[in-house]
C-alpha cells in the first residue's frame, strides 16, 4: 500500500503544511486524491467542477453529510465507503439519480498517509461501482488533538425526473411499510469494533456482525421501476428505524403501527442487543431502505425488494394509521403494545 | 442573543446527543439552523433538497470547501460568513451564477450554543445578502478534544451560461494580470486575532487590519458584463497570490511576471509583515479577485473593478509571459528580479 505514496510525499504523516494550499498540498492531492479519484473534472484543477446540465424536465437534488465515524475502519467498511454510500443513498431516497459527489476532508496532523490512501481508495472504488464520480474536493489539516484522524463531508447532486415526488410528508393513512432487510448491523459492527467485547464472545459471534454499508441506488431504481405507488423512501441511518418512522409520522401528520415479529434482525445482532441493553430499533443502518407505498402495491414492492441482492431479507413490517398525536407504536412479540419514541440521549455516538 | 435558543434547548452547551439524530438533534436543528436559514427546502425536512433545474443551455458548477479557521471570530468576520463567502466565490470565479449552498457542521461537545447561534446567524445574513439560500445541511458532534469548536463544510452549486469558459488553463502569453485590491488583509487579521501582538502595537495599528472576507459574485458579474475578454478568474485565498499565480502558470504552461510596486498592500499590513517576517504574497485573502484578460481589455477591466465597492484599490500588476519552466517572477521595488515560489511549509495554518 505504502510505496507509491511514501515515495512521492515528503513524509509518512499528515503535516500542517499539507493543508496550507502550497506545494505540499499539491503533492498530497496528486499522490492520493487525483490518483484514486482520477477524472476529467479533478484534472482540470480549478476551484470547482464544470458539469453538464440536466435533461429539460429534470429537477436538481442536493444533499450533504459530514462523516465522523469512529473507528475509521470497522467490520464491513470504513469512513470512506460509508461517506460515499451515505450521500448516494440520500440522493436516491429522494427518487433522484445520483450524478456527482464533492468530498471535503479535515485531516488531523499526524495521520499516517497510508491510512488516508486506503480510505481514499475505498471511496474511489465504491464511487466507481455506483458510477458517481467525485468531481471536486478540498483538504484542510488541523493540529494534533483538534480533530480525530479524518472527517469527510460529502455532498451529492442528482437529477429528479418529472413526475417523481417522494418525501417524508407524503405518507397516507393505510400505506404499507416495508423494510429491505435486517436492522442494526451497522451500529452493532461499530460497537464491536470500538469496544472490547471479547469477554462476551460466547453470547454472540462477533465475526457474523458486519456493517451493511451499501449504495442503495440500484435497489431504489428497481422499486421505482416496478410501477408501485411509492410515497416515501428513507434509509434509517443515525437514530435507526425509530427516528426515521417518527420523522415520517411528524412530517405527514399520521400515526405508524409496526409489528415486532415482522422486523428482521440477525440472530447475532439480536443476541448482542439483549446482552448489552441496546434496542435494534435505535441502531444505525447504512444499507437498508424503508418504503411506504399504497397498500395494493405492497406485495409488488416486497417481491422487487427480495429479488434484489440488497433486499433478500425484506419484510412488510407495518402500516400508516390515523393518529393526531403522530405516535409510532409497535405490537411486541408478546402481543403487547409499546411506544417507539425518539431517544433523547445518544445510545451510540459517532456511528457515521 | 441567548434567550430564544437557551429556552428551547435542554442545555447551553453542545452535547453528544445533539449529533445522535434523535430528539435533541431535531431541537437543535429547529432552534438554530431552521430559525436562521429559514426556507422552503429546509422546512421540507427530507434527506436532500429538491431544486429547480437549470436553463436549457446552462451547465452545472459544483465546489466544496471545509472551513477550520481558528479563532472562530476574527476582526471583520467569523467562520460562518467565511464559509459562505468562500463557496460563493469559488462558484463565481468559474464564471457561474451561485444558486444554492449545502452546509455540514462538525461540532465539538461543549461548544456554547450561543456561539453556534451567532455563527449560523452570520452565515444566514451573508447568504441572504448574496441571494444564495442554504438548502440542505447536516450536523455531527464529536467528543471534547476530538474537534475544535466548529468546522463547517460548505458546498455550492451554480449555473454556468453557454459561452462562458474560464479556467486556470486558459491564460495566454501577453494577458494582463489585475488584482482587485490590497493583499494579505485576511491572513494578517487572523494572525492578529490569534497571537498576542500588543507588544508591537506601536509598529502598526491593529485596529486597521480587518479581514477582507466578502462575496465576489457581484464584482465578477460586473467584470464579465463589461464584455472584456476574460480568460482566468481566481480568488487568492489559502497560499495567497503566490500560490494562485503558480497554479495558473502550471495549468496554462506559461510564465508570469508581476511588479511589486503595483501590488496594493495596506500600510498596516505591510508594516506588520515587515515586523513579523511575513510575505504579503503568501498571506490569504478572502475577498480579492485576480483577473487575467486580453491586454487590449485591461483598462476596461480595471475601470470596472475600481468602479465597484469591492474593487476600489484595484491595480494592473503583471503580465503572462512565455516560459517553459512556468516560473512566476517579480520585479522588486528596488528594480531587481525575484522568484515567487509556492511555499513548502505553512506560513500561517488554519486561516480558512
Amino acid at each position: 500500500m505504502s510505496s507509491p505514496v511514501s515515495a512521492s510525499l515528503l513524509s509518512d504523516l499528515v503535516e500542517m503544511a499539507h493543508g496550507a494550499g502550497g506545494r505540499a498540498t499539491g503533492r498530497l492531492v496528486e499522490a492520493i486524491f487525483f490518483r484514486h479519484f482520477d477524472n476529467e473534472w479533478l484534472r482540470a484543477g480549478n476551484d470547482g467542477a464544470v458539469l453538464p446540465g440536466l435533461l429539460p424536465d429534470e429537477r436538481l437534488v442536493m444533499t450533504t453529510d459530514s462523516h465522523v465515524v469512529s473507528p475509521l475502519f470497522f467490520p464491513g467498511g470504513d469512513i470512506g465507503c460509508l461517506a460515499v454510500h451515505g450521500t448516494v443513498n440520500d440522493i436516491s431516497v429522494m427518487g433522484a439519480r445520483p450524478l456527482w459527489l464533492a468530498a471535503a476532508f479535515i485531516l488531523e496532523e499526524g495521520l499516517p498517509l497510508t491510512v488516508l490512501d486506503r480510505l481514499v481508495a475505498s471511496m474511489a472504488a465504491v464511487a466507481r461501482r455506483a458510477n458517481v464520480p467525485i468531481v471536486t474536493g478540498d483538504t484542510k489539516v488541523v493540529e494534533r488533538g483538534k480533530g480525530d484522524g479524518v472527517f469527510i463531508a460529502t455532498t451529492g447532486v442528482g437529477a429528479l425526473a418529472a413526475g417523481v415526488n417522494l418525501g417524508g410528508q407524503r405518507a397516507r393513512v393505510g400505506d404499507a411499510i416495508l423494510l429491505s432487510g435486517t436492522l442494526g448491523d451497522h451500529g452493532m459492527a461499530i460497537l464491536h469494533a470500538r469496544e472490547n467485547l471479547s469477554g462476551i464472545d460466547s453470547a454472540f459471534s462477533g465475526d457474523a456482525i458486519i456493517s451493511d454499508t451499501a449504495a442503495l441506488h440500484g435497489l431504489i431504481a428497481a422499486v421505482l421501476a416496478s410501477g408501485a405507488g411509492v410515497h416515501v423512501l428513507r434509509d434509517p441511518t443515525r437514530g435507526g428505524l425509530a427516528a426515521t418512522l417518527n420523522e415520517i409520522a411528524h412530517q405527514s401528520g399520521v400515526g405508524i403501527q409496526i409489528e415486532e415479529a415482522q422486523i428482521p434482525v440477525q440472530p447475532a445482532v439480536a443476541a448482542a442487543c439483549e446482552f448489552l441493553g441496546f434496542d435494534p430499533l435505535h441502531l444505525a443502518n447504512e444499507g437498508k431502505l424503508v418504503v411506504l407505498c399504497a397498500p395494493a402495491d405492497a406485495e409488488r414492492v416486497l417481491a422487487t425488494l427480495t429479488a434484489h441482492p440488497l433486499g433478500g431479507k425484506a419484510a412488510r413490517i407495518g402500516i400508516v394509521t390515523e393518529d393526531s398525536r403522530h405516535f409510532v407504536r409497535m405490537t411486541t412479540r408478546m402481543g403487547g403494545q409499546r411506544m417507539v419514541d425518539w431517544r433523547a440521549d445518544d445510545q451510540l455516538p459517532r456511528i457515521c
